[in-house]
């Protein structure tokens, strides 16, 4: 893995069609999402239909992008406790359990957004992220989400059939 | 307020521009929600592109469904408890202090998705609300919001400036 390339670029082509995070859906928000430190950061822009009432951002988005960013960071953290890049096999790619979002503060949307998370737990094939949104560098939500390992059964799912068109 | 028009049909104008149910913004999902007895119901078709992985609903729409029936839901709980119609004043509408979800299990992105909720408080400007998403008939999703009565500096936030263009 190139030091430089998010944590999404690496998702398994056939489970890298997330609205949320998927480089593969041209729909989608496509986060990236990079180490710093301890600390994971991802920095986005809503578009300005992305409303809750005029002036702030929707909640939805704001736990869409705590999501998709915790479990990204939920693999990140899984390679680097096996001291291995993102690109090595078996692959590690996360769906969420659970998730919950404290909105503290209404969140402007004139501006791009940080999203940064923080590995709380990893407990077997669980890992807890918590994580944090930031415009113009104040805290408006907090979010904790559990992150299971996906089962083998949905790579498997996920996957063409022999024989398929694979567009 | 007709028995047949949707909870979110009455939200007041300066207000209706959420992402998520609002009926003034042509880009968000414009989710409507009806009392069914105890229970509220709304019904959503996700977009192909609405994906986790191939096959299955987006978490972050999920949550985003969640978030918006249940915020709806307490608007229409509180006239209720008041035995006023949604389209009588003081308009009630709330935004989301907090939002938890659990993904019980992945949802079927092929078919027509129902979120139904229940009051489970009314404690002063503060609604409880539990909500599940099914698909199928199978619930797949759980959710628990607790929604707060917007600010009134929300709603003139939200109204255009004296003299200022209002387009």
């Amino acid at each position: 893995m190139s030091e430089k390339s998010a944590f999404q670029d690496n998702y398994p082509e056939n489970v890298a069609h997330c609205y949320g995070c998927g480089r593969l859906n041209g729909h989608g928000h496509q986060i990236k999402t990079h180490w710093d430190g301890e600390e994971s950061v991802t920095r986005y822009r809503p578009e300005p239909f992305h409303t809750a009432v005029p002036g702030y951002v929707y909640g939805g988005l704001i736990a869409s992008l705590i999501d998709c960013h915790s479990t990204g960071t939920a693999a990140a953290a899984m390679y680097r406790a096996e001291g291995r890049e993102m690109d090595t096999q078996p692959a590690f790619r996360f769906v969420t359990g659970s998730l919950h979002v404290d909105y503290l503060k209404p969140t402007p949307i004139a501006g791009p957004l940080e999203i940064r998370g923080r590995v709380k737990a990893i407990q077997g094939r669980k890992v807890i992220v918590e994580s944090w949104v930031l415009a113009e560098g104040v805290v408006t939500a907090r979010g904790e989400v559990t992150a299971v390992q996906m089962p083998e059964s949905f790579f498997a799912a996920a996957l063409p059939k022999p024989g398929a068109p694979t567009a």
